[in-house]
């Protein structure tokens, strides 16, 4: 087992900065004499190792990279996943993964025992309750050790890397804004607990297509269910009280468990009731009806991921060059259009 | 980031023996109180925390466990991933799966990356690669390194060490004679190329079932489709050049694509052709009609695998105990019926 003592270390224990430490390492006049011998002296004593936590120090790249996902029985995930892998064994890289559970804890020990060993960077998706205590020091860290980081799909505006999203709410937009151009006028919503940042965003899209068509949103219809959802949560009930005629929703589970209710109570699809969901995975090609989605091409999000942070970490190594500026890349989303939807031709 | 001082560390330091620095921090009486000082002050220096990789000195235990699966868009692997990960994590462990992708090399890659890294001991389905090279010096070799492994679902006899399968032969032979028992006399089965261990036997308790019952086998009903099954591999023409009134499938892939050709052809199911198929995933559970299926309950195969790793994990620690021979556990396997066919009760 390797001992871990790491730049950040050294800089508390001589009480001076990280960059001071990493100048001094290599050497840099910059720097007295005197902080000079003090540091290297230190760093022998403790069999310092430049690794890769200390990223200043060239060349001990590992060539491994850190996933962490949410959840792994996801199929969105999954695909993301499946686009990381395949991007980074193109480039040389292995890829780990643990999974977060949707628990903040989780993610943290996770975080913590990838970072313990050696990869070169992270790329993830936050947690449900990460999301919901907006605790993102673990995230900070990262970057104050200058270990690159992307997020994609849930991500937060506090903290400073690079991203890859879905625009949420213009998809959501567009994907109201067909069903409205098909003819309909209540659109029932259903999506989670709001503190999921894609759930809001999508939301709101949902609401802006209402709003600009003048139909006008009824909040009675929109269902906000349970993120670990329950077969009991979605019941008939709300289809018996409430009149509507499509309905979005967030993901691809609400809506083929939506579309079996209908079913079991005799409604038409998509002629009474259209379906549109989020995700476009297995299920949504599958279903019977054929589930109209939004597709979020998660293998192309996985492989803009991988490619942001390789080139950040190979960046990273030409210490003359300065870093280029964080960029959050926006993954364009489409609908496949299936048997739940009987949709006007697109505007575009 | 936590600074990672291992016991290792402050031994070398202070010029004392690991079990020296575990007694003393333990404040053990065997200890001179001038060297329990000493090492509580240096630990307490540099902010020692007893974790997860110095444990135990004997062994260095870390609380992780590696876990390699063929595939992470498959879902019954990733059912079998959060039975672990859920069991694993009641005990005290973490999870860091890598994902072979069916490839002997990556498979070997990734091995080789956890076992470098912190791992107790390893949980691994073999790739399709693997199986096909008849290689297994990496999992030998695992052994004689005295890193625990479990294998599941896809395992072989020539590698020593714990198993969980389920036995396929037998849930093959109970489906197909189910489907006997409802009166279907040609069944066909869809099946990948045999080198994967768990077709072959599924194979084999098809045929089982059929000469048993004196119906016999026709090799024309049996399909061998490519391991990365594409669409357009199974295609009409095997309908409609052949007569069945039922099929088995050794996944669920399988199934829910012949079910659409059959619709498609406007056969009824299950009136005029029958399905079954294994897994049991969320596939099956929202076909439309429902897909009858063998249930592999992978999340309890999971948790026997994590079950069999940690408890052999931790024998090891005990020095003065002989270890358990090596166990195979078999998980059994139920039928979920549901719209695909309409059997008669079961006998049992």
């Amino acid at each position: 087992m390797k001992r871990k003592i790491t730049l950040k270390h050294i800089a508390r224990e001589l009480d001076v900065s990280i960059s001071t430490v990493s100048k001094a390492l290599k050497n840099s006049p910059e720097i007295s004499k005197d902080t000079r011998e003090k540091v290297q002296a230190f760093a022998r004593l403790y069999n310092y190792k430049p690794n890769n936590i200390a990223i200043s120090l060239k060349n001990k790249r590992t060539r491994n990279i850190g996933v962490i996902i949410p959840d792994i029985v996801h199929h969105f995930f999954t695909t993301v996943f499946r686009g990381i892998e395949h991007y980074a064994n193109d480039r040389g890289y292995n890829v780990i993964v643990c999974v977060s559970d949707e628990s903040f804890d989780k993610e943290v020990v996770n975080m913590e025992l990838l970072a313990n060993g050696s990869i070169d960077g992270f790329i993830m998706a936050l947690s449900a309750e990460t999301q919901q205590k907006q605790d993102f020091n673990h995230l900070k860290e990262l970057g104050e050790q200058g270990i690159p980081l992307v997020l994609f799909d849930r991500v937060t505006s506090e903290v400073a890397c690079d991203k890859v999203i879905i625009d949420d709410q213009a998809a959501a937009q567009m994907a109201t804004q067909r069903l409205i151009d098909s003819g309909k006028k209540r659109i029932a919503l259903f999506t989670t607990e709001s503190f999921l940042n894609v759930s809001a965003k999508r939301e709101a899209g949902y609401r802006r297509a209402l709003e600009k068509s003048g139909l006008g949103v009824d909040d009675n219809l929109i269902i906000r269910l349970p993120h670990q959802f329950e077969e009991e949560t979605l019941s008939a009930a709300f289809f018996e009280s409430q009149e509507f005629d499509a309905v979005l929703c967030v993901n691809e589970i609400f809506a083929i468990r939506a579309m079996r209710i209908a079913q079991e109570l005799q409604r038409d699809i998509p002629g009474e009731i259209s379906f549109i969901g989020f995700t476009d995975g297995l299920l949504s090609k599958y279903a019977n009806p054929g589930l109209t989605a939004i597709a979020q091409h998660g293998e192309e999000m996985g492989r803009v991921a991988a490619e942001l942070l390789i080139d950040r970490v190979e960046e990273e190594d030409d210490l003359e060059q300065e870093l280029p500026p964080y960029r959050t890349c926006i993954i364009p989303v489409s609908l496949i259009e299936r048997e739940s939807t009987q949709l006007a031709p697109s505007k575009n």
